[in-house]
């Protein structure tokens, strides 16, 4: 494998990258604004951070679109492992954050008019993420101030994006597809007869006096008596999701359970990062609105509480009940979720 | 000085610290929960740092309650000093976080009935630490919830500590004191004759269209054209925060604005910890009730959203205007904020 | 299940924790040094974290101890998920300097002589972990200088520990079990005859011109061949370290890879606690001598380069190839690996 | 001020940002190698922080470098903001390595050898942080080594700016510049006559039985009896730095103070960076030679003994007495230490 030797500026391309900083109030004409640099680089460093995260993201996808997923091979290993990277990566960002705090608000304002009306509202990428994760354009805060803030092309790519199959309903499907309760050579001999009727008789006896409303969403998640609202996880995508976590202590449901706290976990990042932008927002420019014209933290702190893309997993843990009460499984389950060698 | 020879281990009084995790599920007849050790090392790690915590925001009350501090001396460095201190403190206990993010709701099962009504909003430590800060009973999210929680000997204790100055009226106090503005000498010969005058002009001046509300708030905030609504800040002190943080370029300026700066942070720290704080439990505990039958979640959230105690020092962030555009202070006044040495 | 109900302040013994801080330099006749309680604060969560750590790491030493592990059991995900929990505590002490950083050197010295001959140093917690995790006594940097500052009866529990199986000892055995390769009927038809020959080759036309050293570091490592030096584990346990970091896509070797990678992670973290504390050292006190008469920064020095328990699971790094290159595995054995159920 | 407007990715230039990442190993006859994206766009985010680092260094630089700092206008604000500005992003460089410790040495293998012999080492912005910092070209560890590996052009443009001041020198002359010890008015009453003789007195007494080098050493630093090592700070600076940490608490010295104590910081973080970057190395390619051919961990770890630029200003930590000792100031110079205003 002969190639040309590697220059690690040429290989990195520093030639460009370390030429994209032109502060606005560098120009001629303008009194240089010394954060403004600081501005531009973080972002910057927002930004590929941003396209390795789609990157990944999509890798995922396009594993999950797969017609079948071979579980011996390593692919769900990949799932897991890549979203578990941008897991980190998010924590990073959030972290990252911490810089720009750095820059006072009298700092800001000596460039802050010169960028109007630009605005982190307008990072396409972002907009993508969120769109590929599976926020759907009908879940969107403010739909109307999102679509007015983008030029007609970026629009168009978000749409895009919207129209692809997004990694929620992969999931879902992912899940559905789970054969072990379609299966009733296993389930024959099951004590309860149905494992989910079972299930659900011992979950209510363990709720308190005043929880008859976790019965009736548990009857609504895990069976579909359909409360009507928009759910992007079906009944037997939620019932399959519950199982793994339940169980996961047999081999062949770790990965599994590793994939759907990993999507928890990155929601929960996506929420913190907005969380401390709104705080940083609110810090650098009170309650005047951003340089994109938008209320700032107001629509930051309406997206916050809304866009909880894989809410309906961390929802399942309303529904969990203690190992000492679980339905032992039958054996020929247990056997089948083993590992061959033994 | 001689003493007595010390070491490590006695000294920091480890046979105490050590011994005392004693996990419910370990008790005879219980079935041991491997995670209710981390439960309740991580509870005791975050009531040491709360204890630290309350030690340094004392401290700085101690200072701040003088008669007079001496702003040649070092007290306002230690009161900054020692913010900052808690802001750092701040910042790992959001972080630490993340190691009861290694506890699976299904590992929380296994003992959370056992410690039934136990809650993290028993916290005495917070909540007076809320108190010093300036948290007033009738700004809390849920009161009457908040007081039918704890014991009537803690509610005392809080009481009290809510009776006491806190920090967020010395802090209105000491504003109040800056003596600028009162010397005619220095003002006399100043263009706009009432230097807030002049600045508000050139405030209104600076607001774009939609933003008549900016320059009623301004008018409320800064003179005091009252909105009737609780404020913690008089105008005056708001005044004097409001100079602080534009012309802060000069010495004596300095520390007071990282006191300035140092609070919000503090504020903000604290908001990442209740937002990273109510991920953890909605991921924890899903939409069901916490161990102190509280609604969980949905407590903090509220909580999250009003507990700003220092947000009118963010608000002050809305009056700024550009360094360019700045009234030019009377040479007389520069000079007096300037070190004697030169 | 009935129970008395749990107070906050009752079941985390905060009465206890909360009132073992006594500052020397408060006792009367001394001046009080502020930051001395930040010194014993910081202290007090180091120990309190450090047993969680060695709970954690007991109960993986429990588990490993078994004459048998079960792998269809969840006893391997117990020991991933316990050493991953502190692989992420240690990622939180290493932060946690950040906080002592907050204290001057002129602010240590107001208290440090009255702690004379204390030291970190002498934090037997901290050596019951490095022994539990595999350091020898006789691995350990200054060993002469290392019994010298604990008292016999500590002397005595450390010396109790390292002649218990330790975390690496256990690992040696676990890897030395592995199955593969007596398997002759696995192997029969396989190409190479030995997987190990054919390895080796692959391996050394890998190697560069000037990388005839790691030729002999594998003969040495892999099959054996001695070089006198003291290794933890015996040329079959690397080779079956080596076979799952090759294999590891594989469903079966998936965790026992977590399983090695974490402990080259706690490995790597325990390094930066040690170069972070160097600094820390040797900012606050200079060149001069700790307050347990220690050569401070030297010792720790000494000790960054010596302690890494695990250098030997890094060091099979040295001796992969790529994936490229890999001998194809014999089918029978790839279905082993998987599991059953498909 | 009318300006165009400005739209986000325009004004971030992401076209080329985000258009800059080209693996090799997506080159067409290769087989795509996945983790190759990590890896580029790690080093970019790290090439565009430390763009942004000697941005705000230079700036640091320029105001160091005017004939003399007016100390009642924002310029050592400016200089000190900007420094902990730098220490802020690089705790950020140390955390960002835990993203790349995400990828495998297996994935690593995957593309290694298509990059050869590109190396981090070849990092010129990295270099030149050094180099600006103050790392002079005869303290650098493994000088042949260090030239060989780069192109004629890059050598050429370190060499220049070794060539130019540095932060330390012009730290040095700033410290020598010092003015309060030639002012004979000053200490005309002065107690010991002579303030360095009268301190020298009290730190001896200070030293305990074995600390007869800490005597010889203060000799040396302080009053310059040579020992011939080279040495960045003169003995005129070292006394002005020592002064400024012993008596901070008087308003004039705490901006100086920060400056110290945030190089000591920089260097330390930077000290931090290398040791987590070895563990990296290590882990990623254990023994072997790097891409650049390197001996990969090797010269890490001497940059990390050596590279210590601000190592003379911590070494004044040993050289402290407490503040119960301090000789008393006069009263003139106190005041003079001190605001204008009061």
């Amino acid at each position: 494998m002969e190639h040309k030797p590697v220059y690690y500026s040429e290989y990195l391309e520093l030639e460009r990258i370390l030429n994209s900083q032109h502060p606005v109030s560098f120009q001629e004409g303008n009194t240089p604004a010394h954060d403004e640099m600081l501005f531009i680089v973080i972002h910057q460093a927002y930004e590929l951070w941003f396209k390795q995260i789609l990157f990944e993201v999509q890798s995922v996808i396009d594993i999950m679109e797969k017609p079948e997923i071979n579980d011996n091979s390593s692919e769900l290993q990949f799932v897991v492992h890549r979203l578990q990277r941008v897991s980190t990566i998010l924590m990073l960002l959030v972290q990252q954050i911490e810089i720009l705090d750095t820059m006072t608000p009298m700092d800001f304002l000596d460039f802050r008019d010169m960028l109007r009306p630009a605005s982190g509202f307008q990072s396409i990428q972002f907009k993508i993420l969120e769109a590929k994760l599976g926020l759907a354009f009908e879940q969107r805060h403010g739909k109307a101030y999102y679509t007015s803030q983008l030029t007609p092309a970026d629009v168009e790519i978000i749409k895009k994006v919207e129209s692809q199959p997004s990694l929620v309903q992969l999931l879902n499907k992912w899940l559905e597809r789970m054969p072990f309760f379609d299966d009733k050579e296993i389930w024959k001999n099951f004590a309860g007869g149905s494992f989910w009727d079972e299930y659900k008789t011992i979950y209510e006896n363990s709720l308190g006096e005043g929880e008859k409303l976790n019965a009736k969403a548990f009857q609504s998640v895990i069976f579909g008596d359909d409360s009507g609202e928009y759910r992007a996880l079906s009944p037997k995508a939620s019932r399959a999701a519950l199982f793994i976590i339940l169980y996961r202590g047999h081999p062949m449901l770790e990965l599994p359970f590793q994939f759907l706290n990993t999507l928890i976990q990155i929601d929960n990042q996506l929420g913190n990062w907005r969380s401390k932008h709104v705080n940083m927002v609110r810090r650098m420019i009170g309650t005047r609105t951003g340089t994109g014209g938008s209320t700032g933290a107001g629509y930051l702190q309406g997206a916050m509480d809304k866009h909880y893309i894989y809410r309906e997993l961390s929802q399942l843990h309303s529904f969990l009940i203690d190992r000492r009460r679980l339905p032992q499984l039958p054996q020929k389950l247990i056997e089948k979720l083993g590992y061959k060698f033994c």
